[in-house]
């Protein structure tokens, strides 16, 4: 299927990131995620933008005069606008050469490109309570409530800038169980897909 | 894992039963389909003893009495009995070794064991009613309105005998798309993660 391009969704606690990671190191090809886009918003001037566009219309310069605006000069919401942004990053990078992109219902961005190999991981939920309860000292409870939490917000944000539905089985080429198949097996498996 | 068992739900006309039939030709392990397991029904006697419980209780000796008394001795309607048939056979076959056994809700049937690898395969519109059409020999008007009755039909039975949602990516520890990855290839996937 020639790809080039991995996307990753993922279920918290799945270890879809740590996935994606491997992935890019097995192809040799760069891995971005939340905060490498961040960075690159930052970066590339895109904040400083958005920043200057509100000023014009803020009834003061500073960033927090937003809360009262609500909206920019074009009428975006500040969501509106950071998942605007993110979207031009993505077709940046994906216009730049192969990469793995976790999160940011890139899948849907990049849907007009035939070389898009689209992954989806999930996972028990068992492991996935615990593989959070270890990566951010959290207890059980908190690990779940986190779970629900994010997930529900990852779903509520995909179907509001997509109008799909998140882990719907026909957007993804693959998806994975990563408790069942094991993390390093599910890298392996991505990669071996992609180079098809 | 250690899997045992491979079960295959798919979409119609995306190859599922042929890559099955891969799948079980690789691992060198029988293959069950809903052809094979009527065969089965019948040679055990399954079907006989139907039609003898009905015999009792219908007005004549013949099997097309049934339609009039709609139920047998156990008040099975007729689907209900060839599940609960279908469902014996397959908790049998697994529990006399390793098979690749194709639909039949056989996901669901086997959810108490822990080596089952459940395996949903789907694949694009064209694809598929290509497939279809150089199958069955239909126009592609006719492989569309198959594609659409037969899935409905086993989302339909799906829902109903399992209270589950057909094709809900959390049901599978490996979902493919083949007409992106390729009918063998999904095969030789489906035996890599078997082999785990």
């Amino acid at each position: 299927m020639s790809s080039k391009i991995v996307t990753i969704s993922r279920e918290y606690g799945s270890g879809g990131k740590y996935i994606g990671e491997l992935v890019a190191k097995k192809l040799g090809i760069p891995f971005y995620d939340k905060e490498i886009m961040e960075k690159i918003a930052e970066e590339t001037g895109f904040v400083n933008e958005f920043i200057e566009r509100l000023a014009e219309y803020a009834p003061s310069k500073s960033i927090f005069a937003y809360a009262f605006v609500g909206r920019n000069s074009l009428g975006e919401s500040m969501e509106d606008y950071i998942q605007n942004v993110q979207r031009k990053i993505i077709l940046d990078l994906a216009e730049k050469g192969p990469c793995v992109i976790v999160g940011r219902s890139a899948d849907y961005i990049l849907r007009d490109r035939a070389d898009v190999l689209n992954v989806f991981i999930h996972g028990g939920e068992e492991e996935k309570k615990k593989r959070i309860c270890s990566l951010r000292g959290v207890s059980e409870a908190e690990a779940v409530k986190l779970m629900r939490d994010i997930d529900k917000k990852r779903s509520v944000n995909y179907k509001y800038y997509t109008g799909q539905t998140w882990g719907n089985i026909k957007n993804y080429i693959l998806s994975l169980n990563s408790t069942e198949i094991g993390v390093e097996n599910c890298a392996e498996i991505i990669a071996q897909v992609y180079k098809l």
